[in-house]
């Protein structure tokens, strides 16, 4: 299969690779905002369409990416929210409706949520909302989507790789090493099921 | 109780300003786009800044609001999809989020969602995403509210009063009078749950 992971060089998406790498008959593009065999930004329409014409038709696609606002309830604004809507919602929303068309038949759409979906964290109201839309595009989208193309989400507690920093946050969680979320990438690409949400560490 | 209602003169929040004025000691204050009692655009700050500058405290903040967009996942673009995010979503959220700040201790907001959010129907990939962001967001707003401020969610089928409009888009679907959707406004308004997502006519 030729899989296009964005975000192939963050924590999640190195152990994506690294994973999906494991089965001779994948080809991965590494593709990065910085860094990679391929270059976009997710933010930007052309920079996705232009992605899409050098990867030409591919089996899977997946995305490793997204930022959320974090603070305070009582000191957020529509402002701080939007940073998440923009990012990380409509980052992987836009590579998916761009995506499903450069998809062969039977093909494969994996994003990244995060536990915060499901198990509000101090400061994370965004990261909860962000998190939630993104379950709900999933399973609609599934609905929608021809030609067999499935679509999954991945959902992982806080990454073990990711305590040292993020690790006060999450007090009372479990971590999980991203090899072991890196299954659920896999599980999705390789496996026959749509519009779920593959948890990992709950 | 003081009792902000944006969206007043729709076909929901017109049910709703009469559940709640059924209550002798409630005053609400109507407040629309482009008529009502006072006035106020959901997407612009200034605006809503100023609503509240009239208002002053209040005990309930309500809003039975919101636009999304319908269409084929297929021709879905990024554009298409930021318009439930600005508007039905952020609109809402812009309103809370400024909201908390003006509500009397023990105070409360409800928004609203929708039967999309936990159902798909075609072509409602945006509805289904924005109103599975607002339950992530009263979620995890609930979890950091303070003062005893509380915040829910109503979550109605589709209203017997907007059938003849929306009907074919939800076979199979029962329909609701708006009238008993009320009913869930003034539980939350009246009540003591927070964080909850009050689904009516599922
Ligand atoms: N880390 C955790 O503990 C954890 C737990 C649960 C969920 N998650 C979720 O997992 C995802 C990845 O997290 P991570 O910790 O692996 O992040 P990360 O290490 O910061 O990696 C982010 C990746 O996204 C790429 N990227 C950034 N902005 C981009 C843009 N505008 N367009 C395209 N690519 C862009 C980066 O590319 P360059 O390196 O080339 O700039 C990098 O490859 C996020 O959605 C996060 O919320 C993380
Ligand atoms: N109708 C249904 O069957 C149904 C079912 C499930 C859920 N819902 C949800 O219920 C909510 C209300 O639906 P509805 O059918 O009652 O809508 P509606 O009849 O179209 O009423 C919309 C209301 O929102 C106000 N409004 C519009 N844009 C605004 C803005 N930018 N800022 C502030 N106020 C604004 C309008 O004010 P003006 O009149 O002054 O312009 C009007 O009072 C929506 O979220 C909808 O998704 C509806």
């Amino acid at each position: 299969m030729k899989i296009v992971v964005v975000g192939a060089s963050g924590t999640l998406g190195r152990a994506v690779v690294a994973e999906l790498e494991k089965n001779a008959e994948n080809t991965v593009f590494r593709v990065g905002h910085s860094q990679g065999d391929m270059r976009v930004d997710l933010s930007d329409e052309a920079s996705v369409d232009a992605l899409f014409a050098q990867t030409g038709k591919v089996d899977a696609i997946i995305a490793t990416t997204g930022n959320v606002f974090f603070g305070p309830l009582s000191e957020m604004t529509a402002e701080d929210f939007t940073l998440g809507l923009q990012d990380k919602l409509l980052g992987q929303v836009r590579l998916a409706l761009k995506g499903q068309h450069f998809l062969n038949d039977g093909g494969s759409i994996t994003l990244t949520s995060g536990i915060i979906a499901d198990e509000p964290i101090g400061q994370g109201v965004n990261a909860t909302s962000v998190n939630a839309a993104l379950a709900g595009f999933v399973k609609a989208a599934a609905c929608e989507l021809q030609r067999g193309i499935r679509i999954n989400l991945v959902s992982p507690t806080l990454l073990t790789e990711s305590e040292a920093v993020y690790g006060p946050f999450f007090p009372g969680f479990e971590s999980v090493p991203a090899a072991r979320v890196a299954l659920a990438f896999r599980r999705s690409v390789e496996g026959v099921q749509s519009g779920q949400v593959l948890k990992v560490g709950y």
